[in-house]
């Protein structure tokens, strides 16, 4: 058997960073060997430092390691790090472990707009990763970064690319219903969800507009070609612990019916890349046939939460078709989508030596 | 000082019902004279009962009333009832009382979709209630039934209105975010909608869709045109007591900006006939300009409850324009509505002598 | 490898039964063989009858089995059936079973103030169990009735059993904060508990405050005696979905510290007879020593919901030791803890040939 | 007509500020005419500085004053201030605005245990009051400070103060169901709270257990002596917005039913001087008979959020009396009772002239 590949969690205590350390305990490819804090946190024991916030207990080796502050040099030479960083802080640290020979599967939005970075979804776009060798020539570095998408934009995406796939896409209206765990810890405060929504998250709109059309493109071999459809998103926050449902309407190139849609989600395959990954959703897409579901409750953990869940295909009175997604945001969203990331760059033997 | 005028509430002990009683406690015109209820109930005083679900007190004046079968017989001669009735029933009760004499304001679905029976808002659509004279021509009626449209369909339409005076109509996406108190007590299990969101409303998506376009239509002397633009509505139950939030995206005949818009939705009057009655919105309609308003804990109160409050106007790539609308489903969408309807027949001089 | 014992769920497709079959997928001893329902549903499939609340799917053999009416005539010759029958219709039909020769383990309060019925609890009272050749003899039944207690009085019996072997116990206060699921479904309305508390749950305290002094007191070969302490209850509902919350004042016969008290409760062991069956909670009971724990939604799924989980251990001003106690309501509480007492039967050979 | 007397409020951008703010407009005594922050907000307008988290907007007179430092020179020479500062920096500050000669009505726990501090609830120990020439006197000041109490004391207090009256107390068991409100804004993270509980708040029982006694014990004219009862209190925080719900056993010194506590409850008069002030509770105290009641949604807002609320008036089966109090915690628990605590002082002629 081979040895495990030593990896970082970057962030780890934090409310993304705990979710790494939960999907990355007893990971058949990877084993963590650092997690980093804050410069206040730094020094301290993990079990000492971090407020667990997960069901579940804190994994016992993770709670015996120091943890080291957010720089190559504290955390060593490795070959794949996984970040839970803040977009600020990425911004500075990512490109560092990067020049230091890191493979970066970033969560954060820092480098997600920049031409030669990948938006990646490996059951979407496993493509992508081939500007990788692009990104390490034009930067100079042996490493690289990656990222995974905004959580509301990954369940979006996945849905999205089984129609674009087989119908072609021209219009989306996308309503958000967004999970409180995708603010973060502390995150939004109790007083302003209790009986309430917020019609409001900060730059969250213009992230899903954005994203997909990144992501659904084309690599032409020398670029990331946005993709021609045109995405209208309202983001709102609601009393949801964990799983963002998403209120869709969709325009096609080709007309379909909601049960020609419904095939074309339901027999949706991954590229071969993404196939038969450790993190690999089982299913890719989950069909509902329920009237009233998916809900984020009953459906979040499908697949592991690693599965994109579609319900409520109907005909739409302005586009063509009207749907519900779910997706885990912390799961499919954020740690578990970082994660398939790198398990994709290491199928493809994109990891550093 | 002119004496008040008679009337009753029918299915006052359920959740419509309550609000009735609540908001025609001291109310200037109206005196509430009989409260009808169940078979179960009827013979018992309300206090009695009725398990009160709303904050404050039962008035005593209602706790004392005993509770009549929902028949004209046992409720006698009036000018108005007030029907908080359930379509079911509605359908079948509403048309005795009306051809018993009395003007039903109804808050039942039963009737709305028959071509001879206006959906009112006052601040809307006043002079749709000229209908109501062929209303008891044809049906050979002394009373009449005018209805509220469903209590999403509210809010949106008054704010649709607005815009559709200054600019025109042509689509509208309509995502709801409703609150528990619009299914009715008990209503939704509490099981369903702790740490979820339910993307479904039976029915309710099509009513949102058509009860729009009949009261933004024309009353040409003869008959109620439907209005030409389409909508396309999604429903979502959420964790919220009172408040429908609606996220929408409006395509206008004339481009307009937010700014714009915003002033259009600011400056707007009520018809003429719907101005200065008791329960007239003060104002019609408040713009908020925080980015993350409304909010229905913090604004559903707004104006009593019968203000519809609108934010967020912003641009939308696929239409013109992006805003959220806010309105108290059970004040301005249910019971406040139908009283609000109830003295537009009064000022109107339609109400049997 | 030996064949499974086939056993039936009575009310399979209430909140209670579906945990049963949730829960007694892939059991090691028992196969279902046969779900009941009421009249209305009987005669569907469960697939079809059933609407299945929890998270995770509906297992693949329940969804195909036919429901049957809840009769001995239609379930046919078992020796073991879960009961998870309302308390008026348990009084009525798990006598019928009993008397056809099942061992009934019942989550009805319908017999728990029987004196020949046990009320049990493995890891607390196995021993009681004793009783039943005497309830056969008594009744002249082949078969029998085993309850398990209330949920609330569950895990705080749990806690309070280790204190009592190792220091005696004189008087108990307890006040519970209970979750809906508890209520079973649909249950409290969720107007009823948005933003609010229930302080109040019908026949709750007596119950909690009489079964706790049942499990706890002595089977002296011939009856049940009740233990000699006093319980004082308060019983409120909170918005909680699953996990009771129990703040627990006590007073014992031999004074004890708090570390005292905390290594009692560490290194209770079960009765020689309850251990190592399917069901046996690993551990029985744990301790959480952070200033902020048990709390339901981190804490409740410990042990696969089957440990009861105490926390706050400190001294009390009016008694001896203030602590908290959390127990999974319908897992040890309901449905998990009726399957414990099955196993119990079956390893102490009482089951019927 | 009198010109009304100039009030300042301390830590006015806060949650217990902005209850300050919002119960001071158009009170009949009493004018703001100072408003003070942090260093951070200091220098912008209320309006600007202040993020309002109550429904109903800010009274507008507030939006336009500048917010000063919280030091007695920006703030210049008031009689009276209100006090909304953490007990950290009350520590400091209060003083020096009692050196300067103003009553500071504090909500703030830093002072609550200075033997010639009072912790003063009018209805309860106006009395009390009468130790404030002593505090001057001691510590050669012209200004005071009282304090109101712990917003779960403040309830229960009053509660108990009706039964010591009538039959005296011996002990008292207390579990709190607190709201969130009582931990300021942005206090609990929503994260924490959902489908959650958590049975520990922070020093929290050692008040609730201390303060009653000393605001139920006697001023002798000389000290303030602590009550002879004990107390044992359990806190827990649960997803309420608003309304602090006490579960609560008694043992009296005299023996006493249901029936004779709840009339003495409902028969209980204020002190002469607590009567008739703007703030007065009507009534002191309500006795709800329902079975369910008080409930914090439907109850909290009885006699304008002032009014104790009591019910399920009930025998203990340990000491003598169960029964759940009710108190709006940011208005009777804080701001309002600071209110009434300084309308109390200029009634007695205790403010500086």
């Amino acid at each position: 058997m081979m040895s495990k590949i030593p990896v970082a969690v970057l962030a780890a205590t934090g409310s993304v960073g705990q979710r790494f350390v939960q999907l990355l305990d007893n990971h058949p490819w990877f084993e963590v060997v650092v997690l980093t804090g804050s410069d206040r946190t730094a020094g301290q024991t993990y079990g000492q430092s971090c407020h667990w916030i997960l069901p579940g207990p804190m994994p016992e080796w993770a709670a015996g390691l120091e943890v080291k502050p957010s720089e190559p040099g504290a955390v060593g030479n490795l070959p794949l790090v996984f970040s839970g960083l803040p977009a600020s802080i990425a911004r500075e640290v990512e490109p560092q472990f990067a020049q230091a020979g890191a493979a970066v599967c970033s969560n954060a939005s820092a480098y997600r707009r920049d031409p030669d970075v990948p938006i990646l979804l490996p059951e979407v776009n496993a493509d992508h990763a081939g500007i990788i060798p692009l990104q390490r020539q034009r930067r100079g570095w042996t490493g690289c970064i990656v990222t995974n998408p905004n959580c509301t934009s990954t369940g979006l995406t996945v849905a999205l690319k089984a129609l674009q796939a087989r119908f072609g896409l021209r219009k989306v209206f996308a309503v958000s219903l967004q999970a409180l765990s995708g603010a973060g810890y502390p995150g939004v405060a109790s007083l302003d969800i209790i009986d309430n929504v917020i019609p409001y998250i900060g730059d969250e709109e213009d992230k899903i507009e954005w994203e997909t059309r990144k992501m659904l493109g084309k690599f032409n071999g020398a670029q990331l070609e946005l993709a021609s459809f045109t995405v209208s998103a309202h983001a709102n926050r609601v009393a949801v612990s964990d799983g963002h449902t998403i209120c869709c309407s969709v325009e096609l190139e080709e007309k379909a019916s909601p049960e020609e849609a419904q095939s074309a989600l339901q027999d949706y395959q991954p590229p071969q890349l993404a196939r038969g990954l450790p993190s690999t959703p089982q299913p890719v897409i989950e069909i509902r046939s329920e009237p009233d579901r998916p809900q984020p409750r009953l459906d979040r953990n499908t697949g592991k939460g690693m599965t994109t869940v579609v319900g409520r295909l109907r005909p739409d009175p302005l586009f063509d078709l009207k749907m519900v997604v779910l997706s885990h945001n912390t799961i499919r969203g954020a740690a578990g989508g970082a994660i398939y990331n790198g398990e994709l760059l290491a199928a493809m033997e994109l990891l550093p030596k």
